[in-house]
């Protein structure tokens, strides 16, 4: 059990035994050509260690993940994608039998309007780049599973809180874990993160902590929103 | 010694030394903001195989690379990068005292014209990215060491060998070495690389090969070159 922080007893109990966890991790990428695209600076690490985490749990986990540089989880179903619109078929594929997803993932909220088979030329001193807005996956969850709970992330670099409960209303999430981005000692590049729970009734900050400890927070936090479910 | 490939004579000979040798590699990254960027599919292996095979044939190397996932080789002195006005930078830095460079980073031509301090909020339907041209080293070098011997790369999806020769007379450089990225048994993600030598009296097609045998090659016709400015 790899989870450290929260009462081990929650480990030896397998609380989410029986329980199907879908997972996003990483970036996603919108190809501009064959050669160029547009992506961000998710490493995955988040994602990852929710995904270990809630298998330690007791788990069945799903992890659709970006590219990353991550060793892929032995105790986990992995599906790679790249583009938002392979992530979101993928959890459409999966959320069907799901009881909880976990979006960690960075997905693109833009992509290239056209994709360019050649190699766009460097030609003309300025061009411009025209990017259409991706699907919304969160909007069509609760038509596919109505009683999927639903955690979502924020990553922001001002109003974070402000924007994180916005989206927490506006996508009928369970839960959302805010992080602000600006701090380079935490967020995307960094083992450490910074984060702020938020639900209907509260939000909780926590202190800069491992990923790990965050992911561990994290399920803490979606563990009774399960058993609600049953 | 690497080399392998093209007679050990030439590594015990130590051929390349005294010979300063600088060597760009991987992509370069263009923020949009904060938490999004433009860049491309280069993996930097070829780059990297290039600095250490001139390395084990004696050269004073420096590699200039963007990010990369690559082991930072031994042998050669180091400079990370991550825009292409960075990576132009750490040339300039650098190319005064080299005899030889070879270009095999993937350098964005286009970078975002204006960077966004904070995250571009999911909003608007369409959004429009406006680009500019990014500035072009390879013209500037000849001004700063007229004697420097210039090796460039191209990478293309059609035409390749036509707009490589182009780039050779335009860019002013000694040798240019042409890839079609359209196969995906070689090029960016592959260990593998099926290159094209264009100097300004031959061309010479290679069948696919490793990077490290394609590093080999390309050094190989770099020496005559760099004895003649001796």
């Amino acid at each position: 059990c790899i989870v450290k922080r929260i009462n081990k007893e929650l480990c030896k109990k397998q609380q989410l035994k029986g329980k199907k966890v879908l997972v996003t991790a990483g970036p996603t990428i919108e190809p501009i050509d064959p050669f160029r695209y547009i992506t961000n600076h998710s490493s995955g690490k988040m994602g990852y260690a929710i995904a270990e985490v809630a298998a330690s749990l007791g788990a069945n986990v799903t992890l659709i993940s970006g590219p990353t540089n991550l060793k892929k989880p032995d105790s986990v179903e992995f599906v790679q994608t790249l583009t938002a619109v392979e992530m979101f078929d993928a959890i459409k594929e999966h959320v069907d039998s799901s009881d909880a997803i976990v979006m960690s993932a960075a997905v693109s909220d833009y992509a290239p309007k056209t994709y360019k088979t050649n190699k766009i030329k460097k030609k003309d001193d300025n061009i411009t780049l025209e990017l259409k807005k991706n699907p919304d996956i969160l909007k069509s969850l609760d038509k596919i599973n109505p009683r999927l709970v639903k955690v979502g992330f924020a990553a922001e670099t001002n109003h974070t809180n402000q924007y994180a409960k916005e989206k927490l209303e506006n996508k009928k999430l369970d839960l959302i874990v805010a992080n602000d981005i600006s701090n380079s000692n935490s967020g995307f590049k960094s083992d450490n993160n910074k984060i702020t729970i938020i639900n209907h009734q509260k939000t909780i900050s926590y202190d800069i902590m491992s990923k790990v400890e965050c992911a561990e927070i994290i399920m803490e936090h979606v563990i009774p929103l399960l058993s609600k479910t049953n």
